[in-house]
């Protein structure tokens, strides 16, 4: 059996070299590519989307995984072997059911597509990008087709960033925290509240580069193994354990943007790092799920980068590299300024008492979409709506609205839950390493964050797409993914903070 | 016929996208990856050349071909369809005869080679790199017998780069060439030399950026369909029509470096900037040959970029970005300075005059090498002893000497000789061009090359790879390949210099 094992990782080795590759079209397509490149690209990633896709579903390959699946029942189903060859059955068998011909064409429309709502954004007119996401949502609704019968449609979506989650379930989770989430924001708006005006002024962009830089270094990103760039949309990827990398954005007249996507985006490339160098080119190279990735953003970006631990050791410095700006802003009321609760338009600078809230609506309108009750035209009214309902603001424009993310474009439905259950993974798993590590802040605000990297790399990072999510949380934590944890992070968090 | 035509070009798309992503790859690798990144890379860039490589010997293209070969033969020999059938077959001829597994070690070694070289020449240790080029002169002598017979072993290297050329006919033109060169060289020393010391000074490296972005946004290159970067060594490539990018490299002590390097990678980008649209995706889109596109490189750096002419128009913009180096140096004192002859130890700094002697010596060495003849351990001493002989300096170390070029690291054997064929072409070129355009002269010293870029695009450009590199020079010029009108150039030039 060793030697068909030994095919096998070869065949999955060139599909990993396949879509790797791919990774790389579509990370230069964002970070460099002049915009004369767009149609070709879209053909090159469509060919190398579709041979990865007929790579995994070769006949070689099924052939391998159906004595292989046999043989993987009868040994230590903890192995590396075991792992490796369930979670390829689970990539084979998800991909056997999607024809060739409609990877490639999906690859090309999202290509395509991303350019037609980068447009549409800097022009801010939905109506531009309305027939791209039309076709998008058209060719999303026959993929789900694929994976029939389901209990629910967006089940089949969701399964590929969260193998093993139904919508049911993510939603009664959502159902659960909601009032929650409301009830905390109403304390927070009727306690004073925190100024943070200081954040809001100019921000020269080389320093804001450096001092974040400076961050994801004593984090322990390892730049031997990455780098960063910036795009318009920030984003991480991995071409291999040894070449990940990461993107940011600045805004000069704002340095909290610039500052919290860094070390965002620094967790997940720290994720990626850490995954255990015998599973390069095999299918257990990557994170275990999106939530767990975001786990990990989230906890170096908030749990860590907002917390005042970490700003006790980094807020002199910052105050080096602004004195202009923050020389007479003392370390309360600038811990107190990032952690500012403002419902707000854009998520992704949401602070962490409103962010979920924003996932919240994006799913329903997923949902709603994949289901046919929406349409793509209702779009812009459906989010304006909701904003309203949810955190009481409303979009004056489509760039403050329904087209700041970059996912739709990319085909990327059944992602965005992911991004509020990784925030409450990310408090699990910061209670158990309280417990772990008790002197955890302590050196957080000397700037120590060796044993947290420690902490992650070994129960979360190592183990790469070994486990499956909700399999890791429970052998980690010891409960299933809940948003109590959470509740109570946010809860100590804000009550100090607003005095309540 | 025409469904067959289309099917063939379907499947020639497919191997472009592969080849282009291949690119990709690469230009990456040199220009952004971390050092991290190396292993995965060549696994990477060994799957996507191996899949390229069978996308075009599969039985589909050789029985397409087989038929339209013939069917070529019947219709307008000078037809896009027939020409395309016919590179195509040529492309198709030479890849079945390789292996596929021999392609995938060839990328696999020569892209870990060139980390190899790139540290060795750092370290200025020629013996780090020993072991990787002997395995590749190894390989590439095995690649040479797949070819067999041949009147020339080294034929068969040469005939990747330049279609139809023998060994023989370069030898030839060069043994008639070097007398002549050296004897110019001999009159130029035996004159009062010029003085070009205020090029070795510091230059701000982001003005020595800005000011080669203004030369070739004035050449015409569209930088809507492209982008520089930095790189060790200065190199051009592309992804499309419409996404061609070149590098550059800078000295801040030397303002020659980056400045010609620019101006020669910008005359390439053009070139491929300026082939048919129609052309995008098939064999077609891409130059002749090197020697052709090295013609239109030196051109924009030499013929154009260090003509009277052309200073006469940008010194003055030169002066106000370094007025503090330049400002009391005059124009015709620069124009001197930079076409002052001396023999050197670094080709891609060489000047016109001793250019093709650096050529000559490595043609020699490969020929040498892929004979058998040569060991590469004995490189370095033949290498040192050439200089001498050839251009009477000695390299004090193998990072002025053999190991300058990152050619051999890539594999590149069969390439060299292109680089002083490129300059014969540019001016038997150059001589027509100055028939059909009298004002060209007068234009450029306005900083108007509208008229030259539309001639070279028209004459050359455009045809992409329609034409073979011999058939296309005798269309222009009614000539073949000769050094006559580069001989006739260079001592018309450096007579005025050197007043002899």
């Amino acid at each position: 059996m060793k030697e068909k094992i030994d095919q096998l990782k070869s065949l999955l080795a060139e599909k990993d070299d396949l879509a790797k590759t791919g990774e790389l079209l579509e990370w230069d397509q964002q970070v460099n590519m002049p915009h004369g490149g767009a149609e070709a690209r879209s053909n090159q990633m469509g060919t190398i989307q579709r041979l990865a896709h007929e790579k995994l579903t070769s006949p070689a390959v099924g052939g391998l995984l159906k004595e292989l699946v046999t043989y993987a029942e009868n040994i230590d189903p903890d192995s590396d072997d075991a792992r490796l060859i369930k979670v390829a059955n689970r990539d084979y068998e998800r991909a056997v059911k999607v024809p060739s011909e409609f990877v490639t064409e999906w690859t090309k429309v999202t290509s395509m597509a991303h350019g037609v709502w980068a447009e549409a954004r800097a022009e801010n007119d939905f109506s531009k990008f309305q027939p791209s996401l039309e076709k998008i949502v058209d060719m999303a609704r026959s993929y789900a087709e694929f994976f029939a019968p389901y209990d629910h449609v967006y089940d089949t979506l969701l399964d590929i960033y969260e193998p093993g989650m139904k919508t049911s379930e993510v939603q009664a989770i959502f159902n659960a925290l909601r009032p929650e989430q409301v009830a905390l924001l109403k304390k927070i708006k009727g306690s004073p509240q925190v100024e943070n005006d200081f954040l809001y002024q100019p921000y020269d962009v080389q320093k804001q580069w450096d001092f974040g830089v400076e961050v994801i270094t004593k984090y322990g990103y390892d730049w031997k193994r990455g780098r960063q760039d910036k795009s318009a949309h920030p984003f991480t990827t991995s071409f291999s354990i040894n070449d990940v990398r990461i993107t940011t954005r600045f805004e000069p007249d704002y340095v909290g943007s610039a500052l919290f996507s860094t070390t965002h985006e620094g967790g997940h490339a720290l994720y990626e790092q850490g995954v255990a160098q015998a599973y390069e080119r095999t299918p257990l190279a990557s994170g275990a799920s999106l939530a767990i990735h975001e786990s990990q953003s989230r906890m170096f970006e908030n749990l860590m980068g907002r917390s005042q631990s970490f700003w006790t050791y980094f807020y002199p410095r910052l105050q080096e590299f602004f004195p202009g700006q923050l020389g007479s802003i003392d370390l309360d009321a600038f811990y107190k300024g990032i952690n500012k609760v403002e419902p707000s338009l854009i998520r992704v600078e949401a602070d962490e008492a409103t962010y979920n809230l924003h996932v919240m609506l994006r799913l329903e309108i997923e949902i709603a979409l994949i289901e046919g009750k929406l349409e793509v035209k209702d779009l812009p009214e459906a989010w304006n709506s909701r904003m309203e309902d949810y955190l009481g603001v409303t979009p004056s424009n489509d760039t403050e609205g329904v087209l700041q993310d970059v996912h739709w474009s990319s085909g990327l439905f059944g992602y965005f839950s992911t991004y509020a259950l990784g925030n409450l993974i990310s408090a699990q798993l910061w209670e158990v390493m309280e417990k772990d590590m008790p002197r955890m802040d302590e050196q957080m605000s000397k700037g120590e964050f060796g044993d947290i990297l420690d902490w992650v790399r070994q129960h979360i990072h190592v183990h790469g797409r070994k486990y499956d999510p909700g399999e890791l949380v429970q052998k980690v934590t010891g409960s299933k993914i809940d948003a109590a944890a959470y509740m109570r992070y946010l809860t100590k968090k804000y009550s100090q903070i607003y005095g309540f």
